[in-house]
């Protein structure tokens, strides 16, 4: 992958960006997801090559980081090759969605994954006992939790498969571990080219330096700016890249809405996702002429493995769109996010740049995964905040404990 | 529906609000959606009546204004009642995403319906020309569009159906129009419940004021306030209203994000749409620890037409979890939205509100819809802007339209 960076990048801090660099290499000895791309799957491989062939549905019982993961890369890649399964999510408590979902499914053709680091997701746990009490078969299910979990202890008791996720991997760090692996793997989708992505991106931003300079001059200008510029949208040009967006929100918005480790200040920088063309009919507007709070990154595909275009056709009264006659769809998708991106360029004050995935393959999103939790690490490191806790969402728990205590 | 304020509701602008009422009461006269709930829709329901019975899909060819609205509606209340025939959105040029949709359609069982208000949007032409070229039948399409407009010409020509837009009703305050009413229409759903919803909040604002204080207190406090709190965030407690967010994401972007008619500046309101609990796991912490400039507004449904419960079994080892023991999941829902909003009362400096709807019907939709609609206007008032443009999206036309003519 590429990545082109179109604000002011300062040459100045040469010396900022060394000790920056020195902090995250002393991190990644610690924090576990820096060396996923280097695990050993063959667990994995052997797991899913030995799979029930009968099994044509795989549902994740999980929620945030648990799913968020998984169905960004299994909706990248759907449109190019049909999955070997179907993959399903269950990620909500809404009655309505859990319904709709399971009147999908054949139970007898599907397999469960219930994916929670800790084992006490109120969300998960209450689908499961939904599920599991008129099924109470414990081949349908595969457990994915820490060792030692009560999750962990009930499915040793049941005598289910198990897998641990990695010390040190946060839920929403924990894509390329077991969390989504498994359910990836299990969909014939190439887990080995999917961590070589990742691996690239590693190699050429700790070894061999081609991506150190824009993710370094990214995560400076982020956190230098992140009063002004409080909201980092991307503007992704395919609909394949959808539920990648909303894997970002996660990653970005929890990693980096904190209190300051030294400052106790409320800081963060907000995430929104958005899709190209579509979104130029929507929020495209608020980004030109609206208030200057939002740096703007677009990702584009170089290629979208599809020959498909526009019949050299004249309806009349609409001559005038004959320039559209003959052009690929791919070219038209792309000269539209160029065409923005050089509006934007005319505009002051909004800081651009630009991701160009070379194609929708498991390499590319593992690549564009990876290279966001770096700039994730490294802007947090630089907000002063810690970017791998979630303090934030356990008052509202403790509420719900209690409530559910005196229903 | 109901609107509950937790934030602190100025009494002392009594004047300013009186001139703010005025000001809406005399645009109403001319901006054209105000008085959509009160239109004549015996044409619209003849038409969905007499339809062709074998037709199974319907498929909208639009963008932005000419899709998030009746898509907002129909994914709203497609899981409580199976809708007459399937409603599919073309509203993308990327190939991977049309050769997608395509796969699922029996074109012999298909209806389109092609929307465009100006009639020269580049990704609906070209989606239409390819759709066309091998299906060159008048029967298959419908025309939505301005009377006069090249599209409208090319229609009649063709011999097609038309429908035509009211007078200065903009793309994205057209869903209650024909833009909206015919497609939501030919899938059975009840249009004239759909608009006895939004009259109730015209009725609720302009005649009795029963919403007339909430949502004035609202427009000022945004706009008192842009400057702090530029984010407005939807977390709606229910998957049902997730393309409603989106519907909202174009209608507060693109109406509020705008050079200020006196003034120049660039003013504008980010909003952000969250689903509950989903989002719990991946917002809520920038929420509750970020910086403070986002508002929050809280929707949930009273009733979810859905009776689903907890089963009351105990696993070994998550006995702690017990307490969700025949639980509603209705209420497990509404106790983890009412769990949230504690939390956050308990925080400082985050302006909240909580909009109740009384159940998942057309007339609960179309309230919502207009409601918002009525916010937009009342809050464009305030900032000074033009609420019903979006200039700011004609650059990148130009710039591709050049593109093109070179290619």
């Amino acid at each position: 992958m590429e990545n082109k960076i179109y604000f002011d990048r300062s040459a100045k801090q040469f010396e900022a960006k060394k000790n920056l660099l020195a902090k995250i290499k002393t991190e990644s000895k610690s924090i576990g997801y820096y060396n996923l791309p280097n695990q050993d799957i063959s667990e994995i491989l052997e797991f899913s090559k030995n799979f029930d062939e009968s099994i044509e549905n795989i549902v994740v019982l999980g929620i945030g980081g648990s799913s968020l993961g998984s169905k960004a890369i299994y909706e990248f890649l759907k449109p190019i090759k049909t999955p070997k399964r179907k993959l399903f999510f269950f990620e909500s408590t809404d009655p309505l969605n859990i319904a709709d979902t399971l009147k999908q499914l054949d139970i007898k053709k599907t397999h469960f994954l219930i994916i929670s680091k800790s084992g006490g997701t109120v969300e998960t746990i209450s689908i499961f006992k939904y599920i599991y009490a008129p099924n109470p078969n414990k081949e349908n299910y595969t457990f994915i939790t820490d060792k030692g979990s009560n999750l962990d202890k009930f499915a040793e008791k049941l005598g289910s498969k198990r897998f641990y996720l990695p010390e040190n991997v946060g839920g929403r760090f924990s894509v390329l571990s077991v969390v989504g692996l498994i359910p990836l793997a299990l969909c014939g989708i190439d887990i080995k080219e999917l961590l070589q992505g990742a691996k690239e991106v590693s190699n050429s931003f700790f070894t061999d330096g081609l991506l150190k300079d824009p993710l370094l001059d990214k995560a400076y200008y982020y956190a230098n700016n992140h009063d002004v510029y409080n909201i980092n949208c991307i503007f992704a040009y395919s609909e394949t890249l959808k539920y990648f967006t909303e894997w970002y929100v996660q990653l970005w918005g929890e990693s980096l809405g904190k209190n300051q480790r030294h400052a106790s200040c409320n800081v963060g920088l907000t995430p929104i996702g958005l899709i190209g063309p579509k979104d130029q009919h929507s929020f495209l507007q608020l980004i030109m002429e609206g208030k200057r709070d939002k740096s703007v990154t677009f990702i584009k595909l170089a290629k979208f493995e599809h020959e498909m275009y526009v019949p050299p056709i004249t309806l009349e009264h609409l001559e005038a769109l004959d320039t559209l006659n003959n052009i690929a769809f791919h070219d038209l998708i792309n000269m539209q996010c160029d065409s923005v991106i050089e509006a934007l360029k005319n505009e002051k004050k909004i800081p651009l740049d630009e991701i160009v995935l070379p194609a929708v393959n498991a390499s590319s999103i593992g690549a564009l995964m990876y290279y966001y939790e770096l700039l994730t690490s490294l802007t947090g490191e630089l907000l002063d905040v810690n970017t791998y806790d979630q303090p934030g969402v356990e008052a509202g728990k403790i509420i719900l404990k209690e409530k559910l205590e005196t229903y």
